[in-house]
């Protein structure tokens, strides 16, 4: 069983980002940006509106207080900081959930953020335990320090896979600040391999073992909606 | 009955603001800072903490986004805007509220959007939108548009009396940017007389009515410390 | 004599708006956004060397600081808040002018700071007091309180014509959030009018007067560049 | 010949930071927030117009743009980043500057932006782009990458030694969140001596060299005026 989960709500102020309304019926599940990386209070109420209507689960996608540098700069906080910036971020999209009724379903860290936890054992313990406040589990990369601390959580911790992104033959992922293009085809292949067969093919065309308990697709990555729409496809026997 | 009722948690990165401690012990309800005019995610979350520890009720204190201006100058915000601003901020409270099992006792708006509401009929609506969110009263001035539109909601309306301020003649209060100090004692008689006698004193003398669910006390005043605790022991028969 | 203008550099961390590089041919002169509610220091030093390379010449483009709300929302700020924020956000841009060396050509408000000064005189008085510290002219429109206070500097007053926006029989423009796409051939019969004949006309079909310094288009309106392009051919007799 | 240095401008909003008017008779020279880390355009523009009062020369103090840390907090931003977020913070004090006829004396780094340069050559070189663009010395700490680096500009680099801080005695300064007291007549003697004979005493007891251009005194240290004023006191015969 599997769930397909986009990072969604990033634009701003007068700012598009990305195709939520082309992408939404597509996705189980949203990772709605808290303010700090990207969106307003606005733009917040309408994105967990939009998810409410298509039945999307919402969690929480926080930040470093960086939104010059759209959360993809590290930073260097204090744990007691860290913890602090992520309660009030969480804190505040659970306003526009109680809104409509709806349960926080998770939190996934974003850019910089979730990268240096994957790295960095008392960051991720700092999210953790913001998290701990809400009761929720955190959805991470699997074979990397997201899943060797938040694994240990009573609540759970979310594999995802990034059916639109290579990776390395050691598991790792090969983050790029803009997307290329992606087949669709092959996107929708990869994930279902992924999911019956917990096995992705590295860059250099080794196969690595790949929990997935989740498939990620971008929002902002060209042709987005099409290759949303092949991997929903795909995936509607597995989906949970 | 009546209660005492003190905005806390105004400090903001490394800069302090008001006596926090010295006057925790002296209210009973607080008005924590939500980070769009002071506070910042830590400042907020060891405030709650304070209050926490003295049995002090916390309540939002949300404000126009104007941190530079310490959200004293007045912003024209859509009604969806500010209903938006408002939840975000609130909510964001009610993470380290979460965090310390505690309820949110109800919103007062910061500053000129506090103003702003006292005479404007949409923007009052569209905080009461936000507010009722949570299920909870608003907090302001009786005889002005706070009391008018806010006192028709289901979950109450707490008016509150400024002891350290002066009120003209039409029962309007006289707000100043920077607060002088106020004779403790004369804060304490006043206070007893609109909580027992519903009735304060206006600049040119003459008794105005004035409702008094709650005595609002400054901790930026000069004295702000010696004043509160004066104020609270006058008050200790009436305390709810 | 004429100029064309355009707002440019209003990008924004990962957020692109308008064709800067499209439209940047069909100008001489940009209104380049200072950063307090569009641009960030990496777009306005792109923005400054692209108007070098293609002989524009460069204004500030100041803002109420508001950048969730694009500068749109009305502030109220002292006359001295807005002369020190004016200052900041010119001199900023002046570094990247500095860089290339390029003179500062004028300051043009943005927004609602540019709607204020058309009616309020403290406003357009604070503005000045800043443009003042630059030497500099200050862009505006003709019949209104920009021409009347603008007007009297010694640095001279440059009146803009909107091209593409409609304007009421009183010579006041119709202000709208979204810019609705206009047909090129219409708006470049429409400038080149102004320029020779010192005349507009109004929604309701009147002609009114209107001094026309300088034709300004919009990047973000659908087509921009087309009308810019037509515009431009147009213009190329009278252009200074 | 020696001068002596404070930070100063880092009150912000409604906060004051060290007693700016206290110190400003004892310095030569100060280094100005430019609103990234602390200061807003009031602020700079009191303070530069104090400095100017005083006679007392005026540097940029620019940070990350980091205010909720006060700029202590590191961050990654690309070489590019970092120099326009300088030129941009430089060029906003110098229209304060040109209002008040005062050239721009030098450039500081503030906190982790100083300490950052201090050890890594691409952030030192990506400063001094930025300082290139205004043809000023820059500020720092010798026997670090802020000598090896700046040392070998045309402008010339500025060597401060800390008066009322502590080094290691291999002449690394012991950076502190929180400044101690420090004795007035002692922070004297050891000026004196890093002038007159280029030595400090470290923290073990062994004298390392120290090259001394200027004093920096802290505006924020409890007794922060004494101190400055017995420093001043004590090198009056040695200031430039």
């Amino acid at each position: 069983m599997v769930a397909i989960n986009c990072d969604m709500g990033e634009a701003y102020s007068i700012y598009r980002c990305g195709d939520d309304e082309g992408i939404m019926p597509y996705i189980t599940i949203a990772n709605v940006a808290c303010g700090f990386h990207a969106a307003d209070p606005v733009v917040m109420r309408k994105t967990v509106a939009l998810a409410k209507e298509h039945g999307v689960k919402v969690g929480a996608h926080p930040s470093f207080p960086d939104r010059d540098g759209f959360g993809r700069r590290e930073m260097k906080l204090d744990p007691a900081e860290l913890t602090a910036a992520v309660i009030y971020q969480v804190a505040a999209l659970t306003g526009f959930l109680k809104e409509q009724g709806m349960p926080l379903n998770h939190i996934k860290p974003h850019g910089a953020l979730y990268g240096l936890a994957s790295r960095d054992e008392s960051v991720a313990a700092a999210i953790a335990a913001a998290a701990d406040v809400f009761d929720v589990p955190l959805m991470g990369m699997a074979n990397t320090v997201h899943e060797q601390v938040w694994g240990q959580r009573s609540q759970g911790f979310i594999a995802e896979y990034y059916t639109d992104l290579d990776y390395r033959s050691d598991g790792s992922l090969i983050i790029t600040r803009e997307h290329a293009a992606y087949d669709p085809a092959e996107a929708a292949r990869r994930s279902v391999r992924a999911v019956t067969d917990g096995v992705a093919t590295a860059v250099d065309g080794t196969d690595i073992p790949m929990r997935a308990d989740c498939i990620c697709v971008h929002s902002d990555t060209p042709g987005a909606v099409d290759l949303a729409k092949s991997v929903h496809e795909a995936l509607v026997p597995y989906l949970n």
